[in-house]
């Protein structure tokens, strides 16, 4: 098949890596010349250009931009290719561009990889960054089935665990997962900047070990990462913060009044519970 | 030196073992038999009982109980002993301890051993356990300065960091790096639970991955445990509760105010600061 990727960074250059080790012809759009080159140095596309024309004759394209360019793209997109050509994403929010995309493109399929390294750009790219991991799809009813049976014929060789849903249910449960712990790990890192006494606090610096070190990690995390989901999945993401500080209200009060069964009893609940996350 | 331990689990066992290996005379008691003889079997103590008598002859005396039974264990010990003997306890809250032992021992040094494993018991027990991590001693103004050198002098081969600091200062501190973490690391996997939508709940399990896992690690922990840093740190607890729902609440109403710089920002300033905790 001939796949066009636009945006050549960690996840559309290892996208490509992926692909072309299936047997697939690669192209690839930047808007960097440079990546471009990097791009087919490194062998994740047979080849680049910086013109959206360059995938006119493609049947299958990976947006892998950020967010706030998307909808622009496929504006532009929209004049070079054939009708048949699907459309997927891999954006970590779905509900805003399935809603912006869907209109403007019928072979639309809404997609989310959900794999990552702290490292971002071409040059992160990297093989077997897919196998094993979730890669969520996000149709809705108008969706032509032949456009999602593509999409999954082309993901399913790199190994990952596919998972179909409504864009509303996927932005719904990242929220809880992935977009929540951001803030409820920024929050912690903050609170104790905050702290006023300066011995304690370098105390504190002092003793942090590996309890501090993993729940503050993903609020330490790319600062413009967690921008965009709070901007693209505002609803869900303060939905699941007020079901989260009812939680904390909670455990707060149940302190207060010294109920030290009760914080056992919720301490044994959370320590259940959190095995059906983690296994 | 002959040194005296009251309670063989995880620090207390592996307190013996390294004391030991740096010749000295370990003594140790427990309340079960089986645990003395394991504790021998192990090379954790060069011999042990159940009887606080045991302890008489000894020059330092590590208390490596449970907080809620050390009291009760001093007002024994202190029938039996010498009053040069030097004692010294292992707990992960200060305040308290320092306010209950004081009166009972002019020879008392607070004491914060900061490690750990997922694991406990004698079983447990390992070498190396302490090296290159904090050490906490809590002294107060009528703590004999002779009392603290002899406890520096035990625990300093054991290649660790050794920290002074008032209990208050030290019950602060460990508020904001290792209670807090886990109430609000709990709080993030009960929210979770609490999604009403099943299909919802389903999709955020398959689909948690390792920002979930580290964000509700400690949270999933020893429920016992927490509920003690509750209970014993109850005031700092609450405190670092309420300046961590201050930060949460305003990160809440920036991004309900749609002020996408001041997130940003934000992260930006938790994502420098977290590398002094974590450096």
């Amino acid at each position: 098949m001939k796949i066009g990727i636009v945006g050549l960074g960690l996840i559309g250059g290892s996208l490509g890596l992926e692909l072309r080790s299936h047997s697939h012809e690669v192209l690839g759009v930047s808007r960097q010349e440079r990546t471009c080159e990097l791009a087919v140095a490194r062998g994740a596309v047979d080849d680049a250009g910086t013109d959206l024309k360059f995938l006119a004759d493609t049947d299958a394209i990976f947006l892998c931009t950020p967010l706030a360019q998307l909808q622009a793209i496929v504006l532009q997109l929209v004049s070079h290719i054939s009708t048949k050509t699907v459309l997927t994403d891999v954006g970590s929010v779905k509900t805003s561009v399935v809603r912006e995309v869907s209109p403007l493109w019928v072979n639309f399929v809404g997609g989310h990889p959900m794999a990552g390294t702290a490292q971002s750009g071409i040059e992160a790219a990297q093989h077997g960054l897919f196998a094993r991991n979730p890669y969520v799809l996000t149709p809705v009813e108008a969706t032509p089935l032949e456009a999602i049976a593509l999409v999954e014929s082309i993901i399913k060789p790199l190994q990952v665990r596919i998972y179909r849903c409504s864009p509303e249910d996927h932005d719904r449960a990242v929220a809880w997962i992935s977009h929540l712990p951001v803030m409820i790990s920024a929050s912690l890192v903050s609170a104790c900047l905050h702290e006023s006494d300066a011995n304690v606090l370098k105390l504190a610096q002092a003793l942090a070990s590996s309890g501090f070190r993993d729940t503050s990690r993903v609020g330490g995390g790319n600062p413009e990462l967690g921008g965009m989901m709070a901007r693209y999945n505002k609803l869900e993401l303060l939905r699941s913060l007020g079901g989260y500080r009812e939680q904390l209200d909670r455990i707060i009060g149940t302190i207060e009044a010294e109920d030290w069964e009760s914080i056992e009893a919720m301490l044994r609940q959370t320590q259940a519970g959190r095995s059906q996350f983690t296994d």
